[in-house]
């Protein structure tokens, strides 16, 4: 077999890959809105089909929650080789709000972007663009050679993007027919846009989404004004006491299991000079503004954090209501690192809180869910000849990083099916994922099935 | 003539007068939400028409926002009689939450309340039901005399619970025409069931309504949380400073112009005995939760307040997502005594916002409204008079009271027409005005209109 026809064979099928990207980016699978529900079994059914028109054993495969799809297709006979999982998640986002598109978000087209050509469309990027360059690699690669260079299962998860639910029942209830050698995820980033990354690093996440109620109804606040305590007061103030003024965060025990970066992986980050004012410019801020004494990158791939992702209270429409709200509603959720435990942060959180509340005033927790950060051994071989396939590929060579985002997947491989798992990925920084107008460079998506073919090669030669 | 003719045919009349009130009612005149525009119309076409109908010349009166309703009608040739103008509002709150409602808003209904029957829908007490209790009178006393005791000139706005842009310029076009002896004003409460009230003192009402952007688009919060400053933390620590820990408003200049309350006054208002415990009980809570060291009358009547009203960034539906949002918005309101100036604490305000933000951010303003305190002087006798004739038909005596809503109507009629105005109304602690479910009782609508009767004959005998 000749990886070069495999590449050439790619090259030649980009437009009609194209087209398969944009039939899945025209399903709304938006797996945290029920209203969806229909599109989300939409969407896995047609990545059965799209498998077995590979010869791949494909099947959509049910939960509590949205459909698995799950696939097997045996290899060239070849023992050495090793059986590989993919894993990717055809789920997306919400897209409000709608109005700051530049376009209809499910109607994907082509547009010119500074840098080259652009798929514009909810999931171009996450993940849709993503599962598909390993898709399209295998497609080429049996094509070409008539088979696939190892048995491969394949994973697609419909849930990603609204905390996985069914994920940990499903990989118990399946544990000996998903099991492989080694996991390959395709879920991530380039570290930018000339060097492919391999990401070692993932930090965990702890969501807590939760109404503080005072008075029984909605007051006047010409009635009880300064009397009545008010639910957005109490909530601005707990928001507030979570940092202190060096950008650390206040619960007690929050830093316990919170790594010192080594010195070596803190010199290899130097090394690759990362610009932050670039990255911050793109989004129209100068300054880092994140625990002092940190570099930026320590900020986002080592260092815990605590964000608001939504808060709401009282009247919000056009105009002015004088009224003092009986409820007040925020989702913040906790990037974890190192060994820091979801359920003991949850905990001195929530103590925090319920320290904070008034007399009269309650709480009302809608949310149970949380992940341990991720660390990948790099002593498999397997790391490092992927790590040179992807360099073949692109311009500069490849490099293990961290990366601030959750992927609990890769720890679920980890602890329920036992395998390391590569984390590789080609999205770009200004991909706009969970914004308005995400999209995906056309050079990510021919680079990345490039990159698979690759690195399948390297894997089982 | 005989003002007991006019209180049995009042009486008599009552269930004729309630299907009136239900007409208006059905007219959903929500001015501050541009959807509603033609219905604030039509209310104003409806209260023109029963206007006629009592021989007022009364017409609709176009203003840049939503008309007013303006009629004259003269009366007994009496000299000594004053020219009395009364002044009502025909607009109405919104009603959301809608589902929070036990019926349709703008469906009005008699319901069993636990202290007799109520009329329930928006706008039964604030302040369509309180406006109708004095045209009621005129009603009753013209079929029962022929005509009225005195002059009467009738202003019914539409703009009230909407910031009332038009008011201060309709006022000053047409002075001549609008300027009487005494303004009486229907939009205030017993103060309590059995002890009718006239209000002396108002507070004031400074609103602001803001955004601060920081990001130039929403973020991922795992690819920029702990390196990019989030809005709503800000806006939290914004909103968090504005109290200190003894319940003031920590903005510098902000106590300028405060009175303290004078001793006969504190002792007055002892007497009243207001029962606290139940008036917080009611809403559910059991704490006075304001400044420290003052009565709660003091922190509802008589003491400056800040509450937020609403606030929203980030993401707020079902579900996660994981954004670090662009922007953090609030509305937020002051309620203002003594002289206490709107726009220097606006000023103070906006400097105290700035200086927290940090750098990259920016604020967005859309509001520019403030109205200072109004405190009435009881030297004019037509006060004393009023207050008998309220003690005649009630339980127990009328008190002269404070207010912590904002009534600016009689703050412009004392500047801008040169007039008193005595503040009298019948509305219950209990209507749940500006919330869901809002009522009044049949009790104050009858003996409200019985009210305005005599408080008619008082001041013209």
């Amino acid at each position: 077999m000749s990886l070069d026809a495999v590449l050439a064979r790619l090259d030649a099928d980009l437009p009609a890959a194209t087209e398969r990207l944009f039939e899945l980016l025209r399903i709304p699978s938006v797996s945290t809105d029920p209203a969806y529900t229909a599109d989300c079994d939409r969407a896995a059914d047609w990545l059965v089909a799209d498998l077995q028109s590979l010869g791949v054993d494909a099947s959509k495969r049910p939960t509590n929650g949205h459909p698995m799809v799950v696939g097997h297709i045996e290899g060239d006979a070849s023992d050495s080789a090793p059986h590989l999982l993919f894993y990717g998640h055809y789920d997306v986002q919400p897209v409000d709000p709608l109005n700051l598109w530049v376009r209809d978000p499910f109607d994907p087209a082509l547009e010119d972007g500074p840098n080259g050509p652009i798929i514009r469309g909810r999931g171009a990027s996450d993940d849709k663009g993503q599962l598909m360059t390993f898709v399209e690699a295998c497609r080429s690669w049996k094509a070409e050679n008539g088979s696939l260079p190892c048995r491969i299962t394949f994973l697609f998860e419909g849930e990603e993007e609204s905390g996985s639910p069914s994920l940990v029942p499903f990989l118990k209830e399946n544990a000996d027919e998903l099991k492989a050698d080694i996991a390959l995820i395709c879920d991530t980033g380039l570290f930018e846009s000339a060097v492919p990354a391999i990401t070692t690093m993932l930090r965990g996440l702890l969501g807590e989404d939760f109404t503080i109620t005072g008075p029984s109804r909605d007051l006047h606040s010409g009635m009880y004004g300064g009397l009545a305590m008010n639910p957005i007061r109490v909530l601005a103030g707990i928001i507030a006491g979570l940092h202190d003024d060096q950008g650390r965060i206040t619960l007690p025990g929050f830093y316990d299991g919170v790594p010192e970066l080594p010195d070596a992986i803190r010199a290899q980050w130097q090394r690759l000079g990362f610009d932050h004012a670039k990255y911050l410019g793109d989004v129209g801020l100068s300054e880092p503004a994140g625990e002092i004494n940190r570099t930026p990158l320590e900020q986002i791939w080592s260092r815990p954090t605590c964000d608001v992702n939504g808060i709401w209270g009282g009247y919000t429409g056009d105009g002015f209501k004088t009224v003092l709200p009986s409820k007040a509603s925020a989702k913040i959720s906790f990037r974890l690192v190192g060994t820091q435990d979801p359920d003991a942060i949850r905990k001195s959180f929530r103590h925090y809180l319920e320290s904070q509340l008034p007399a009269d005033f309650a709480v009302e927790y809608r949310t149970d869910k949380g992940s341990p950060a991720t660390q990948m051994s790099i002593d498999d071989p397997a790391f490092e000849k992927a790590r040179k396939a992807l360099s073949d590929e692109w311009p500069r060579p490849a490099a293990y990083i961290g990366c601030g985002g959750s992927i609990p997947i890769a720890g679920y491989f980890e602890t329920l099916l036992g395998m390391d798992s590569m984390l590789i990925g080609f999205g770009r920084d200004d991909d706009q994922i969970h914004s308005p107008n995400e999209k995906y460079n056309m050079e990510s998506f021919h680079k990345g099935m490039r990159s698979w073919a690759r690195i399948l090669d390297a894997l089982t030669r």
